[in-house]
């Protein structure tokens, strides 16, 4: 039987304040204060609650509510008969460690888990870009669909709950989905129904859940080299072996691949305009591409992140169109509306229909509702279509510009990639030249330009810079070419060296 | 050299229709169509474009034009001295394969991916409820947020940038994180700066991130038994070592658990109301689940799902707080806001904040940012907590209704287990009765309740039934508990079969 104390008056309960109201509650706290600080004790009874009211000058039912709070709490438990004590769970040696109010002075931790360091170093690496000259960027200007998409925003809102409850299809709203494969068929010649689109968060996301879905543990799955850094930073916190394969003016080399990992049980591409050097992948070896996926029995996943964006002739059709059975086509609106929304697409086989929606369940359930009405309403009433028209034109003349700029005020040995699409510009560094270095030089004057050579699997592949024209005026595009201009030219004793370093090797083997 | 044809007629070249218009991109699909029937071979050279204008009477530069996208294609290419040929790379092979346009007819395909098989699966376990009463739901009349949110939001976008480009923090919206840090500091006893906040897209996303971000390969785990849905989803598509730990009425059985699988990593619980039974645990098991995680240099996720609609009492304090160092806390708008939003957040230690930004931007960059800043002026303005008492009050209503029904027209021996807080109530169901049954019968008569035994590990554990008050009014609640009654009782034979069958035995072992 637990002892009761004679007389019961505890410090921690002497600064009960009436003026504060909530006696209950203030009670509840001393009393668990009083048992953390170890001032009452595991199995130690309370007083009555008649009792405590008395002595304590509070109400019989502030001390039942407070009673009843902490039994919930597991501070305290009631007697077999009558009465209440500190629960006998709470282990002294628990309260010592503990010490006050039971709660633990942070240490410093022993090991972090390597995936979390992984992640943490990834973390980096796909930090966003500041919004500065020559980010690759959007139109904020006339271009945007800002006052369009608000308008109709408020519109569709206002003819529906606005804070619909409960989890929809994690494949998302199907007048959304109707309106994606209208899209798709139409400007992509993509092969599909309604039923096989799948509302993603963005590409980031399609790219995530096809390696889920596609890979197990140990598979070898071929990426492109150089390759977007958010396929790489995918697969590189997968248990999976990645095979880089070289990109040539053709886009990936099916044969080298083949031979350096003929196992594969997946390729991630970006046929319509490699990322980041902007070629497309040509016809022969799309057709190559597709029979390997056949003969290996594997899929192919086709990131198909700007290619509205085509300034000379028509997009190139999809690679989906060739054989819808092997290829997982992914679409975003990020680069044709704007990326804060957060929504893109997977157009998948009806194979793996399902498992999409499975798996986009386990990852977070599914894209918030009331934008994806928004952006079906957008896309039916034709909006999409009028702006992407818009933009290309906007992009185009941008587009000219920084091309103008750069033949004007970059060094001869900066040369321009050959591309026609999408929303940067791809400037080759000659050998000597660290386009990681010119990057951090160029932020510091203003200018984002992103460095090409650890994109390349090594992390030192060829020098070179990506520059974004979207989302900044002509004038604005001049000053940063001719800024970078000036401050390229500073890395030309290093060209100079280099070049005199190669002839020199030639001459001696001559 | 390749060879000339003599005259140039090809019957895809025929159905050029001037009235179209577009001249250059029709010439561009007939060539394609002569390239993939064969009709013209790699290798074989296209006359001038000056014959070809002349010939076929369109213009030099649509000619022009088609062929500079049929060579940007791969169709085509030119020459080494002049003219231009059918790419030499598109392999008769290839052409034969694919017959037509190149596009190749589906086939079945011989295996899916096994990971593919198990998204398919849980595909099934995830699949909303249908908004039905007895579904687990939020109140859809005065009580939802509806007005508020939608005036609020409209507000809130016409000041700001209704399609912002460019990518944010992953983390959040920083006046979204302080909003938040102050919520759970002030009604969740959490400990925490709002640099530890990371937003997610609800508690399934937090519950993913830990799992990738704490666990690695063969990684040995605690989850409760039964548990949430939810988890066994996430940790069943990884790799991993998972332990059941059996849940009495004091919450996860911390001392079963060391003896199972002392080396786990990590334990996820749901402190404040046990999913599915809704018992809070008590202080003594928090104690001893910190000691072991302290111990075992092992971290502890603490899904705090819906612990603001607590209805006797005050809410619990959460174990974070107790332990900032050790606990994951996630929290969610889901269960007090609404759920289609997709937005919660986790109260992550500081070793953790990188890791979980790098973990959240590999998965699918950031949450749309639009809502993040209707949130925070909701939060900011004080609408959550008006709304929070506001629905709490709703709730308790049709929660006390809900129980009377159940007391009225249940049958004696489906009993109600004690719970003080949360959207839904559990009620027992007696040896003999297959609460799958039940539920699939019941789903026939219009009513959503959800079966407890396949949320045990063994995917039969006790029959009962998970019964949701929020979403609907007190004479629906009442109907519906009246319908599932009738329903119940149909069940009878088989209880008196399975007592009659215990009470023998007990007479045999007597």
């Amino acid at each position: 039987m637990p002892r009761l104390r004679s007389s019961f008056s505890l410090p921690s309960l002497k600064s009960l304040d009436r003026s504060l109201g909530r006696m209950g509650q203030q009670l509840a706290q001393g009393l668990r204060h009083a048992i953390a600080s170890g001032a009452l004790r595991p199995g130690e009874r309370l007083p009555s609650t008649r009792t405590l009211s008395e002595s304590l000058g509070v109400s019989r039912g502030m001390i039942v509510e407070a009673f009843d709070q902490l039994k919930a709490e597991g501070y305290l438990e009631s007697l077999p008969r009558a009465g209440t004590a500190v629960a006998r769970e709470l282990h002294r040696s628990d309260v010592e460690r503990t010490g006050n109010d039971f709660k633990i002075t942070p240490r410093p931790k022993g090991r972090l888990p390597a995936s979390a360091k992984r992640f943490s170093a990834v973390e980096q690496m796909l930090r966003p870009q500041a919004g500065l000259p020559l980010a690759i960027a959007h139109p904020a200007d006339a271009a945007a669909p800002d006052e369009t998409w608000r308008r109709l925003g408020n519109r569709v809102r206002a003819t529906r709950a606005a804070a619909p409850s409960g989890y929809i299809d994690p494949r998302g709203v199907p007048e959304l989905r109707e309106a994606i494969a209208d899209h798709v068929r139409r400007a992509r010649a993509v092969r599909c129904t309604p039923e096989q689109v799948i509302i993603t968060a963005g590409t980031q996301q399609g790219l995530f859940l096809s390696a889920q879905l596609l890979l197990g543990r140990g598979d070898a799955v071929w990426i492109e080299d150089p390759a977007y850094p958010g396929i790489s930073a995918v697969l590189g916190a997968m248990d999976v072996r990645v095979t880089h394969v070289r990109v040539d003016q053709n886009g990936m080399d099916v044969e080298e691949a083949r031979d350096l990992c003929p196992d594969a049980r997946a390729a991630f591409v970006t046929p319509s305009h490699q990322y980041p050097l902007g070629m497309p992948m040509s016809m022969g070896r799309r057709l190559s591409l597709l029979r390997w996926a056949e003969e290996a029995d594997a899929w192919i996943v086709e990131d198909d992140y700007d290619s509205e964006l085509r300034y000379a002739g028509h997009p190139f059709p999809s690679l989906q169109g060739l054989d819808p059975s092997r290829v997982i086509y992914l679409g975003t609106m990020s680069k044709v509306l704007f990326s804060s929304m957060r929504i893109g697409y997977a157009i998948v086989p009806d194979a793996l229909v399902a498992a999409f929606g499975g798996a986009r369940a386990v990852v977070d359930r599914h894209s918030p509702s009331a934008d994806q009405h928004v952006l079906a309403a957008f896309m039916k009433e034709g909006h999409l279509e009028a702006h992407i028209r818009r933009i290309r034109s906007a992009y185009s003349e941008r587009r000219n510009a920084l091309m103008s700029a750069i033949a004007a005020y970059l060094p001869d040995w900066a040369r321009l990639q050959p591309s026609d699409q999408g929303m940067h510009l791809v400037v080759w560094l000659p050998k000597g030249v660290n386009d990681v270095k010119v990057s951090s030089d160029a932020r510091e004057a203003g200018i984002v330009v992103r460095p090409i050579s650890p994109l390349y699997a090594s992390g030192k592949g060829r020098a070179g810079l990506m520059l974004g024209f979207g989302g900044f005026s002509i004038a604005a595009l001049e000053r940063a070419a001719k800024d970078l201009g000036q401050l390229l030219r500073k890395h030309a004793p290093e060209v100079r060296r280099s070049a005199a370093g190669r002839s020199a090797k030639a001459g001696k083997a001559r």
